[in-house]
């Protein structure tokens, strides 16, 4: 008998698509549908990054160095330097997105078997990528009376076994839009250190931190031979389609190795690298605009979640996201509600139930992520959308305190 | 103690960028240097499909779906039926080149620890993608003596043990430039089907088949179930930096894992995708003078390899490579000593030692593969060259029959 393998058996659907044929359906009875699910910024692409495409002088669009053009390179160096961190052009492999970044420190730092820490709520698909590189997740429980802040270190001590080999964080969060402090990155370091982990970091969403400066783990005293940070330019540049990240590591052992997987597929996309090289050159000016523009959608989606009966929802520091806790039964069954049989002057919502982005089952059930990544005005349309529905939903339970997850029940 | 991953000690080097550093040595002393080690071809990108990437109106450069555009998608079926081919856009998985879909075909047809068993010699990098996925490579030993065909059934038969989950064959081969009969591909089906094995045929080069019509292993009789084709717009547009390729196949089961793989990195590169399109709409003849070009160089190249002493160069129907014994001790000395201690009128040439295209030690060590992706004065010139290097070599062996592999010595 023919049959898949295992891995591809085991490999989930990816959670931020499984509302999609019931918003698909909506659309086609005529329902105008905000898309708050998806981590996908409307924000332009820079036009000057657009416009290095357009006018390159390109005769014959050959491979290029597995680790990326020198001259990206270089420039995406001056951009880590200029924010403070120790890195130079031979720490950087260029990497198709961040997605593959991911893939190469996980198959570089861990063996099949091998055990990851991650704080969950984590980003669903840190599930497919360990699934495929047969890595174990273990996670440790954030939770949202903390404002999904880093859990009690003891918390992680408890985790650890002869077979871990990395803590993965992201930071800024993608769920929960939840920045480190300096003094957790540093306890977190720390305990790598003592356990003889790798602390691999994914700094996604490095650029939008709204209440304080960013710290990155690179930064850290002693970083040098534990941290690998994930990058990719996709959400500081709103250019997600041009699949350009990084791999930034001062672990020259770990640098090799990633390169040879970086070999494997000979290089990264070049019109793409064409596009970060431009971007990288955008003076820092650039980013305000973005920034403030997310940083005035956050507030007023706080503001107006907080004010629902029955919502909690932590402020985040950053990122794009928040995660909310409301008063429904479940919100897979409330998403697809929303979409079959709700709309409020003929508009609806998709949002992402946050049990995709816990591990431990039966987490999550009442939490969604809510992404602001549409204008302010439909933004306020959205939350107007949700308020109705919030009353009118037939599975509404009135407000409990979150599930708290006893610590002998966390998977060892 | 911090430790890399065994799958990340065990990655090799690319074996085409050995020579590399003394190559650049070369290079800085002022010799000219003709490098017909790499398979990046020299004709020119196809300038229709490079103004549609700086024509395109793109406002927000966003993730597209999982498995690439549905316009590029319905475009590519369309130039698969001109081939002959049963294909529609749902049976396409666009990938970010056609490393990405190997990648997605071990991971959906083996598990770790099954075995692919592929003729040798083979695209060396097959090895680094086997160590990624965990999967063991089962060599089975083409000889130069039969021009690299397909060898005898009974050698696949013995090779087969109930690990056995697929055939790999590459489709114009790559390295030996070698293109399978019809007959030779049924067989090859027949004998998948026998043992419920999949077929992952890489064509990559099928555009570039000499002396008969292409034959793709998904126009056989019975390919649905079994099949996976990886393709890759890198060498039929000259067009290796797009990193566009897929994955195709009838089979749906297999289709929904890969696409389950797919969705972990989201979507393939955007601005690839563009020129991709643009170029599967390019009219049918526009190979045509690429195909005369790469044939021409192939007749050159052959009867300048066939005419030096000692030297074995069967003449091969496809790709743009050929494999060719020579009379030396050790190509991998020789390619060194081409670049280091050797130069005819201040030139040179970079040439594939053969031995990283085969898994069983010893064998390729009088071998070289020529990419011969270079204009035709240069190749006359690099053959030139070539000849005068085979007569002052040091390690000069004067012609031994090739070397037999037992059948008892193959590794099972």
């Amino acid at each position: 008998m023919l049959e898949i393998s295992q891995r591809g058996r085991a490999m989930p659907v990816s959670p931020f698509r499984k509302l999609a044929p019931y918003a698909e359906k909506a659309h086609q009875q005529g329902k105008i549908i905000y898309p708050l699910n998806i981590g996908q910024p409307d924000i332009e692409t820079p036009p000057a990054a657009l416009d290095a495409v357009r006018n390159a002088d390109i005769r014959v669009l050959g491979y290029t160095h597995g680790a990326g053009t020198e001259s990206y390179r270089r420039k995406l160096a001056a951009y880590y330097q200029r924010a403070g961190l120790p890195v130079v052009m031979e720490d950087i492999i260029v990497t198709t997105g961040g997605s593959e970044a991911i893939l190469f420190a996980m198959l570089t730092c861990l063996n099949p078997g091998d055990e990851v820490i991650i704080q969950e709520p984590f980003y669903g698909t840190y599930t497919a990528f360990a699934i495929a590189t047969g890595v174990r997740i273990v996670p440790v429980t954030a939770r949202i009376e903390d404002n999904f802040a880093l859990p009690p270190l003891a918390d992680f001590e408890r985790a650890i076994t002869p077979r871990t080999k990395a803590i993965l964080i992201c930071n800024p969060s993608n769920p929960t839009g939840y920045v480190y402090s300096r003094a957790e990155l540093e306890s977190m370091l720390a305990l790598c250190k003592a356990h003889h982990l790798y602390l691999i970091s994914d700094e996604a969403y490095r650029e939008f931190c709204y209440d304080a400066p960013y710290v990155s783990a690179l930064e850290l005293a002693g970083a040098e031979p534990n941290v690998v940070v994930v990058d990719t330019i996709s959400k500081r540049y709103s250019a997600c389609g041009a699949r350009v990240g990084a791999l930034v590591t001062l672990n020259k052992e770990v640098y090799m190795a990633a390169f040879r997987f970086a070999q494997m597929r000979v290089s990264p996309p070049g019109l793409g690298m064409l596009l970060a090289e431009a971007a990288a050159d955008l003076p820092e000016t650039y980013f305000d605009a973005s920034k403030a523009e997310y940083q005035a959608r956050r507030d007023l989606t706080v503001a107006r979640l907080q004010a629902m009966p029955g919502v909690v929802c932590p402020r985040p520091g950053g990122a794009f996201y928040v995660l909310a806790h409301l008063p429904v039964d479940d919100t897979e069954k409330f998403g697809q509600w929303l979409l079959e049989s709700f709309s409020y002057e003929n508009q609806t919502l998709v949002l992402s139930p946050a049990n995709g982005f816990y591990q431990t089952p039966g987490l999550g059930q009442q939490e969604v992520r809510i992404a602001y990544v549409i204008n302010r005005t439909d933004l306020e349309a959205a939350m107007t959308c949700l308020a109705h529905a919030l009353r009118e939903y037939p599975g509404r339970v009135e407000l409990q305190a979150p599930p708290i997850v006893e610590a002998a029940a966390l998977p060892l």
